[in-house]
């Protein structure tokens, strides 16, 4: 086995221990790590290195492809390892490190980053940190369950580590397509016209003298933490799909759809996985993160292909979908995000894009990121690139959280990740808002009364009702627009009436 | 001269007059009509529309490339002629009715209405309306001094009026390059790789029988509201330039730079304008409106090729540039907004992009069209469609409006265009401010210190350091976080200690 993960026999002599690995990471680098929604990401080197910051304090730039599982970001974040983070996280200890200023973090578009790194716009990598299924024959690194950022971290970084996992199986080998942009100012299009299009080669390219350290592990990807459908989320489901079928019927779109793409969490989940019960057939992806859903689509034999960055699968799934990926192969291909989510191929494509709102306003605004407007979840990931750019940006939400105590659907939003300008659809699991070449005071009207919950929709009423008196293209009562948020920070609810169950 | 500008004998029966040609659009109607900031819009049946409602009352959805001269929008209001508009607009009295409610006002990014168009998902047009400078021997439209969404409005509706405007030079043929993405779900690359390819035809296309009726016209463009540079705009080109000569003693960019964008108006012509004295060379733009900076820049010796969607210049600029327009054309092309704005060219070349800010915050969210949160200026216009997919974002500002007054840099904007994920640049005539890889605690030192006028300095640095004391990714006091714009609403200023000159 050992010699089919690392064929290049000249880089036997570079097997060493994870904490002989993490001494090359010293004070004050910026490391550029894989991982990508908790798949794929270097298991044993940030471990080690935690250990190491404990005995000799340390602070690093960690730059990821997005969110790592394993509890890395905790680990690395109690040891005070972390100065600057990017571009995305969803670990509780790394948010509380952010909301609390102990970690700068720079919460960007997932397409840009290596955008910024390639140009000089941010601060070189230092050193790359790669999980890899295998090494080949001429040193190029074959990554696992996700692409991320590994290869513009590899390719731009003078040194490189690389963990080869031993748990993630061999036939990851050939999954991958790694292209990367040629140089400006005679930069080429980007060649994929297709979601199965396959315009690179299926490993990392890199001199395999940069690479300095080379571990083995076995530990697994943890698990995703979508939860199951329920009652709410199959509800916003039906409304989305009753609403596509009219597409369908009005001549606009055909059963197969345009290429999906659906972001991370059990509501994007749940709506996708709703779609085995539709009409829809011969459906393709252009996403970021595969989940459940998209195997659970190909098994039904709804979905054809799938494009993405990573795959973030539950417990179940993972076992069932990675001792026979073989069989799934021909159907996916994992990509950098810089490819994933590339403006270019987004609007090329016409992409039917599905992500979840922490709020929204009456209005269409959306705030993705931000709690009471001040403290961060987890970033805004891919979000942004697909909304912008696809033929169809759709963000969904429950309409009630805490029990009621917050509405979902506000006059303002605390924080805005989405403009008005980039939302076409909102979908609770109250119906649908259509929002498709109307003017603010048309699309309040439709929200309120589509989208907000039947608790607060009075509310939501009068204040646009009072709002229009004074007149203007998005009517507010600006003293008034975060008074829901002020009061929740207050008292712990929305409004006085808010329906706290008990 | 009446020969070369109808070449198409067998359209020679429908010369009509302006009156004549209005009858075709009737109430309900949704009308795409040609015209660009100011260049290249219908002008004989719009005013011919406007008399017809008043004696026989009609509401129709007016679209057109972006804002129009000669008062049109103005006077079609004042018709009561307009239900709705679309995607942009600089009038007063379209801003009014606006405002009032009575035009409901689509602000789109300009690079999407026809893709909505084409895929259904707007109202299709009903009829276009096309100021020509020549319809050729096969029927193909040659346009004027914009192309806008005129090529997609003549393809996509089955009733166009032509207006051949006879004091457009002839010259302006070949000035053109018609390219219409093709159809999803096999849509190609567009194969713009620099600014100066030519990858369409230099008329549009259309089935010549489409043509209901040919009006002749002879008013000239309107010409530009820009103002001439001032001290502040001078400082704001001088931060900029600065700024920019640092990036190339770094190595990031050449004297060359990348290729340059720049809104409407007059702070960004300015910065433009600014570069005559500086050491760059051999420059180019990729941008949609070609203002008179853009041939003070040529005429320098420093601008080698401008592609754009329309030319929108001084009086004594249009006179000197459209009598040497053979001169000017073999370093100018007019492309669709769609193409001129498109994210997969604009991300592909590299864009350097340079964009007016109405306000912006500590944090580096912009608005650029609402102002107090309520009220519409202009529109977003394409500035989203390159601050989100440029090389840089850059966003101007003067520090101070209204005699002091009113401060640009607040503690939240009002109503968000562009998201701090979106802003890279800030610059006023106090200074610059690099946002690039900083984080929000990090931004608002920034822009407070370089960016805010020392009248607010303290009452922002103030607002920070409390908000710092709730904690967060974003400290913000919620409830005080839009209560300059209050102070505004009901004070006419936004502090009691505003400098408000007398």
């Amino acid at each position: 086995m050992f010699k089919n993960r690392l064929r290049s026999k000249q880089l036997w002599d570079r097997i060493v221990s994870a904490d002989e690995a993490a001494r090359l990471i010293t004070d004050g680098m910026t490391v550029g790590m894989s991982g990508f929604t908790r798949a794929g990401e270097a298991k044993a080197v940030p471990l080690a290195l935690a250990e190491k910051a404990k005995r000799d304090p340390l602070k690093i730039t960690l730059m990821t492809g997005a969110s790592l599982g394993n509890n890395l970001d905790r680990t690395l974040v109690e040891a005070h390892a972390i100065a600057r983070r990017m571009p995305f996280q969803s670990d509780p200890g790394m948010r509380k490190a952010i909301n609390d200023g102990e970690v700068m973090f720079i919460d960007q578009h997932l397409s840009e980053t290596v955008e910024f790194l390639r140009s000089g716009q941010l601060a070189p990598v230092d050193i790359a940190v790669i999980e890899a299924t295998a090494i080949t024959e001429e040193g190029a690194i074959v990554p696992t369950t996700s692409v991320g950022n590994s290869a513009s971290f590899a390719i731009l970084a003078p040194k490189i580590i690389v963990e080869i996992n031993l748990s993630q199986p061999e036939a990851l080998e050939g999954l991958h397509d790694i292209y990367i942009p040629t140089k400006r100012p005679s930069r080429e299009a980007i060649p994929v016209v297709a979601p199965d299009s396959r315009i690179g080669v299926p490993f990392i390219p890199i001199p395999p003298e940069k690479i300095a350290a080379i571990v083995l592990t076995e530990s697994s990807d943890s698990a995703s933490t979508v939860e199951p459908p329920d009652a709410e989320t199959n509800a916003i489901a039906g409304h989305l799909t009753d609403f596509l079928l009219n597409e369908v019927r009005r001549g606009r779109l055909t059963e197969r759809l345009l290429p999906l793409q659906a972001g991370i969490g059990t509501i994007a989940n749940a709506v996708l996985q709703g779609f085995s019960e539709t009409p829809f057939h011969d459906l393709t992806m252009y996403s970021e993160v595969l989940q459940d859903s998209t195997f659970d689509l190909m098994d039904a034999g709804k979905l054809n292909f799938a494009s993405g960055s990573s795959m973030t699968l539950s417990t179940e799934k993972h076992m069932r979908v990675l001792s026979a990926i073989e069989r799934y192969k021909r159907r996916l291909v994992l990509r950098p995000q810089e490819i994933s989510n590339h403006p270019e191929v987004i609007r090329r494509l016409g992409i039917i894009a599905i992500n979840t709102a922490l709020e929204l306003d009456i209005y269409g605004n959306v705030n993705s990121t931000h709690v009471g407007g001040t403290h961060m979840m987890n970033g805004i990931g891919g979000s942004g690139d697909f909304a912008r750019n696809a033929y169809m940006s759709i963000f969904v939400t429950k309409s009630l959280a805490k029990n009621g105590a917050i509405s979902r659907v506000v006059p303002m939003v605390s924080h805005v990740d989405h403009t008005e300008h980039d939302v076409d659809i909102l979908v609770t699991e109250i119906g649908l808002a259509d929002l498709r070449g109307l003017a603010p005071r048309e699309r309040a009207k439709v929200i309120i009364a589509n989208c907000a919950h039947p608790k607060y929709r009075e509310a939501l009423a009068d204040y646009y009702k009072r709002a229009l008196l004074r007149g203007g293209h998005t009517p507010h009562l600006i003293e008034e627009a975060l008074g829901w948020h002020d009061n929740l920070r207050r008292t712990g609810k929305m409004l006085a009436s808010s329906p706290v169950a008990t």
